[in-house]
């Protein structure tokens, strides 16, 4: 008896000591019935009605630029404060447009994804909304578009994703960094063989907000940072990456490490010991087909504004941040063509090679046309416009969406993987497979057309 | 019984699918009677001769610079190769300086370390022959200057402390890069608190190797790269970080995880599916004050050059590659004095201001006479003849040395802990104190001048 309580006693001991590796976490069951929403298609609509819930910084400027998108409308805007949603309402009028229909209040986003006069929820909330609003689009017949991070924790992603599954509605990640100009192109140099395989790339969200605190509303981004620590804003980062590596869609992400500082500022600024998150925030992640991911995170030091692209791959280098740089293993001719394959002396591009290399290897997304709107309508250079465009483009013609339901979870679920990595003293974490099994069946990322 | 049985198969399993964490390494327990080295010195010694082993492209070369550094004599040269022992005689000579005593073959070390001629010896040869030499060195009452990285594992590492402490001889690490123009000067601006505390720095060996691998005698550095994983030359990018952070002078290294990818290029370029090291290696470190570092390895893929010097502050940014740019969160006026501390909008610097910044909080190594003649010399742009410079003075003078064994331990020691790290899925490994409890008794990093 005396044994048995020591063996008992030790197996306890050791196990309290012992973390299996890598964590993981849980994956819900598939509901019956429910199938992957892999390349999701539904009826073409020919003019998309949106409604914008959330009209701060993000919304209200967002209602302002889908009215310069071919194929949509502004047909509600929704926020808790009357006055932004009169502001928003204005300015759409301003624009020769129709006067959007209102809606004021805190619960008054469930009236409108109720609305018959609705395609699309386009969510520009503070984070922790993000979710019931998107579950509410889905369920009442709405496709969903989240601002990011789309979704907060791992059950939020999953809440998603069961949801776009169970309803066969589109629930799309606005994340516009795939669509700056740079990355798409880097991307597109990247499908066309120039660099090789890819087999490290890099993506961060560095930008002091110092002066922004202030403009949330009701203080809600400080305070999220106040109580989560870990990589709560890595889409900006994360995404473009994830489309150059094809996740899920010929590789997955697999496990993560992630590491912080002390919340040095944080605690500074706020004069709260307790704020959770660090100053940089800095994780590593592997995918199945052994290629490695770092993403950064610093929203409190003095930083130049970097989101640190960078795509490594065995034949070529792109990199964007602080200066945009290419460098090939192989020889570019004249009309920028690269074919010679043999290992030269390595050749960084001049800013002239590079633009004949993207000339050479264009997006598919970026039509002359496009380029000139996208300029004169302006946000963040174009990638705002550009987004916004791909995603009614691809309503109208019921084409899959460029993010699908999997890329907003996987892209998200940093914000609590890391946090779990990070509060198990930087173990390595395992991510759930969103696809719950599928993420090898789509043979790489790919923009649709229209025939 | 059945019972019991169980209970030990459930402990077992238990334990078997368990890791604890921090992974730990042994710290033997120092010798009784053996003190710490920290600040050794040693009686000033007028003219140092040196024996320099191993004369490759790096010791080839410091005999030939060695001769332009005042206060030291070449005075031995052993290589295994006849050939090699004869053309760093000539080139000594033609320096116009006394032929060097000659050491020929495997074991020649032996007899250069017995010798009654040599003061210190100066270790340039493949990595494995490091620890070996600076032992024999050390035994014999010489002090031991080893190229990078200084120690190949674990037990090297104590070794050279144990060694160090033992026979109170300098054991330094030849870390060229903490001499770089940059580094240094970011150094003294951010020990004068411009930059406020430093709250992450990140350094990297970034060097596609791709024509040099041929270079290396009987191909030691690429076996070795077959041979291991991990990052095996973290030195360049960690010294100078090390030296920011005042590791072992009031903070200290305590926490790494590691991750790599897959050995794309180097299974292909050797056709070795078994070959370890992976194209690109990225080490996270957390030091006790809760301090970031980000140490990256690539020498596989076609990259622009770059040891990827950060340091981030509080109130302050330096970044080195591929651009040099400092940041700042307070005003600079215009003799390049830093002094308002209220945030206002930050302040990139052109390169006029950041030399006015330099000009201002100069680095005490610098004199405008060592510079010049550093860049006469040359040899990475004076770097490493500043480290020698700085090396054979302190020596003179009887002062402690820039470096000492336990910087060589900790900056060396990377690339077994990250190996580590690596094969248990990237789990958390944790530092040993080279120090055995003394690494909060120096008040940060100090160069020492003679009076």
């Amino acid at each position: 008896m005396k044994k048995l309580i020591l063996l008992v006693a030790a197996a306890v001991l050791l196990a309290a000591g012992c973390q299996t590796l890598p964590i993981k976490t849980k994956v819900p069951a598939r509901p019956a019935g429910q199938e992957n929403v892999l390349g999701l298609t539904a009826d073409p609509i020919a003019n998309v009605r949106v409604g914008i819930v959330g009209l701060g910084d993000r919304g209200g400027w967002a209602a302002v630029r889908l009215t310069y998108v071919p194929g949509c409308t502004v047909a509600a805007v929704c926020d808790i404060e009357a006055d932004r949603v009169e502001t928003a309402c204005r300015r759409v009028e301003e624009r020769g447009c129709a006067r959007p229909a209102e809606y004021v209040g805190e619960k008054a986003y469930l009236d409108l994804c109720k609305s018959d006069d609705i395609d699309l929820v386009y969510i520009c909330t503070d984070w922790k909304m993000h979710v019931p609003i998107a579950l509410a689009a889905m369920e009442n017949g709405k496709h969903a578009a989240v601002e990011v991070p789309s979704a907060t924790n791992l059950q939020e992603c999953w809440a998603l994703v069961n949801m776009s599954e169970k309803t066969r509605k589109h629930c799309a990640i606005l994340e516009n960094c795939c669509y700056d100009f740079f990355e798409m192109s880097a991307l597109a140099v990247a499908q066309a063989g120039v660099f090789g395989d890819i087999v490290h790339a890099e993506g961060a969200y560095i930008h002091n907000l110092g002066p922004w605190w202030g403009g949330y509303y009701k203080n809600w981004r400080m305070e999220f940072n106040t109580e989560y620590r870990g990589d709560v804003y890595a889409t900006h980062g994360l995404g473009p990456v994830c489309q150059a590596l094809n996740i899920h869609r010929g590789d997955r992400l697999k496990t993560l490490v992630s590491m912080d500082t002390d919340a040095f500022t944080g605690r500074k600024m706020t004069g709260n010991p307790n704020f959770a998150n660090g100053d940089q925030t800095s994780t590593l992640i592997r995918t199945e087909k052994g290629k490695t991911i770092l993403i950064q995170h610093n929203v409190m030091n003095p930083r130049f504004y970097d989101r640190m692209y960078q795509l490594v791959g065995t034949e070529g280098y792109a990199g964007k941040y602080p200066v945009e740089q290419i460098l090939l293993s192989s020889e570019m001719d004249e009309t920028g063509e690269v074919n010679a394959k043999d290992l030269v002396e390595e050749v960084p591009l001049s800013p002239e090679q590079m633009e004949m290399l993207f000339a050479r290897y264009p997006t598919p997304v970026l039509t002359p046309e496009l380029t000139e709107l996208a300029k004169e309508v302006g946000g963040h250079g174009g990638m705002d416009y550009i987004m916004d465009y791909r995603l009614i483009y691809c309503l109208n013609n019921g084409l899959p969406l460029d993010e699908d339901v999997y890329d907003l979870a996987e892209w998200s679920c940093i914000g609590e993987l890391s946090r779990i990595s990070i509060e198990h003293g930087s173990a390595p974490v395992e991510f759930p497979d969103f696809t719950r099994g599928d993420w090898n069946k789509v043979d790489g990322f790919h923009y649709a057309f229209a025939e």
